[in-house]
């Protein structure tokens, strides 16, 4: 079969520590722009203080979440990072790399088989606001 | 080269909380079926309490992983998606999205190069038994 | 259009618990030597004591992140797998199963858009040095 390879960026701008964004829908778009019907997508994010999962995108456990990471890596305590570069933001560092840049999800006929509750999620880090890029790769057979 | 693109899906019926379940035979056998040489297969488990990842698959490093992911999201504190929607599986959904719901693993000589002690799980993080589908995609060159 | 499939292997040895070795420029000669312009570089360690993520690769955040991984499985407490196999070895098995064994990547115009202060890195989990193989596939188009 013929290979196809599609490939998408979007740019958003966050709040600093702690925002959670809800990007399924930019990822979607990308998926159905793509005419890919069976294949992998793939959402990455550059940078090493921002993260990508999926979760309920809803209020409550989106307070859960950045409770949960702060108690992973709490923003007050001493980061060696810190004392180097002076940009507080150690904690924001350890909790990126710990879920993660980037997340292979399947194409199945043409859709994400994703959870009725499961949204895909930006998660800055970072304790200022950022520009975020983030690249929508969707490879497979039409 | 001619491109191929191999699709499962699984279902299997978890026993709810800290359940974890070996699932690399069920991945090796679409593995197989798929017929591709090399290339990248791609799990995943749709919902936003259950997750995957590769760990030593022995009893009693699944109860030490159970008490991890008990420190990490304790079940037995406060959380404001419980507050919100009464269902008390806030912990499963914070443990579930620091995992991820997918697992990317390479094809090479038409095997996955896992190592011997080294299995694919699937993590039931919800606070009861589910139905949970499995989705196998396989692409790559014959 | 046609399809590229590359995969490459690299080998390194490590100093064992807490070694976190950067191999963005391993990861990138295969990028290179590969010839894809567009598509998915899949990263993998074998084995269920080491795992694969991005970080900011400097020495003083390498070490925060050991004490952030001490945090999460703690190396002085008991495991019921150190009760079984008397390897020491528990906490090793938790930190790289939560962190896991892949890191997906886009290719853009033949080359990672990893940002600047973002490395690929090893980190090895396990209590001693070990030979560690490293997979490296990708596959696009031109």
């Amino acid at each position: 079969m013929s290979c196809m390879v599609f490939e998408d960026s979007h740019t958003l701008d966050t709040r600093g520590s702690g925002d959670i964004i809800d990007i399924t829908e930019m990822v979607r778009e990308s998926v159905e722009a793509s005419g890919v019907g069976d294949g992998i997508c793939l959402v990455f994010v550059g940078g090493s203080t921002a993260a990508l999962t999926t979760m309920e995108y809803e209020p409550g456990l989106v307070e859960d979440m950045r409770r949960a990471l702060n108690d992973i890596a709490p923003e007050d305590r001493e980061y060696e990072h810190n004392e180097r570069w002076h940009d507080g933001n150690g904690h924001s560092h350890i909790r990126a790399a710990l879920i993660g840049p980037s997340l292979a999800l399947p194409v199945v006929n043409g859709r994400l088989p994703l959870g009725t509750w499961q949204q895909i999620v930006l998660m800055e880090m970072d304790n200022r606001p950022r520009h975020r890029e983030i690249t929508v790769h969707i490879t497979g057979v039409e």
